[in-house]
């Protein structure tokens, strides 16, 4: 069994926002699947996809405040900068955080941890929407 | 054809640990798939996946070494320290390297390079087990 | 649908480079995919593989700068040093970039946005060629 949507997701502040509750409302069919695995995907190469805590709102700020730190704006050695200084940047932690996850599916929902919820990582301080393909393949 | 199965490892220091045998043991169905992926997932925001080097143990400690300085303990700008100065870098650690692996199957075995195994990242200092999900898929 | 092929990419100077068009020109059962995912998976500790833009080359040579920066040769804690001073941070750029991509597979194309392209990230001074296995799976 293969299902697939794209879907867009409005424009958000810079930062890490929690996108669980958007991914599984667009994924109804994941219920009928006993056994499976689950790939989101971003269209996208200023923004990033991660899965960590999604209790604690602290958490996402100071994942926002130690990627700037790790890769900073306007560094000496970027070349790429007419798009702006947050942009060069955002190419970076894309590319450190990733594009994709893929998650295993058991039962009919999503096998994370108790405390995992998945991130749409903004890097551009003023993007405009982002594009996700969840490609769901598994058995009934 | 599917196989899933979730295994707990047992608490293992802080640090980065191979665990491409725990994995291999507890897939004998492997030897079965002609071709296929294995996907490995980790329940937890304080650790992480990684492929790497498996022959000289001094990789897995500068490994350790490196993320300590590059995540440090203690930033001025962590907010979430409640649990410990172990805690917020271990998260960060986890979205710099990864909750999940997925891996080609060809006839039979995990169809890595010669140098290549599965790292358990540890990344608290007091950490309990840790529960995998195994899930693989290939045609026989 | 399952199609695997293991193709030997020729050396490449140190630094991010494309291979998006030879990723391509390696599968032409791709056409034939309706809904898939590709898998692709670098068989080497000392490479790595992203998605990142495609079109202007200083955000590749930005990357290799950045990268540089930020996992530095010569670190006084490494004790991998065997190899050369280039090998440690080789090692350490794989476990943060990532060793594998899985990408969507949708009416015979790859789903990736339109500035999209695959990177192969090249971490030694003189490596040699590198393996990649390319593993497609979807329904016709």
């Amino acid at each position: 069994m293969w299902i697939q949507k794209e879907i867009d997701l409005p424009a958000q502040r810079r930062g890490f926002h929690l996108i669980t509750d958007r991914v599984l409302a667009e994924l109804p069919e994941l219920a009928q699947i006993s056994v499976g695995m689950l790939n989101v995907f971003i269209k996208h190469t200023s923004a990033s996809l991660s899965i960590n805590e999604d209790a604690d709102p602290t958490v996402r700020q100071d994942m926002e405040s130690h990627f700037n730190k790790m890769v900073p704006e306007n560094a000496p050695y970027y070349r790429h900068t007419y798009e702006g200084p947050d942009d060069m940047p955002a190419h970076l932690k894309a590319s450190i955080i990733g594009s994709h996850l893929t998650i295993p599916v058991t039962d009919g929902r999503l096998n994370m941890g108790t405390w995992q919820g998945i991130y749409l990582c903004e890097h551009r301080d003023h993007a405009s929407g982002r594009s996700l393909v969840l490609t769901l393949n598994g058995k009934v």
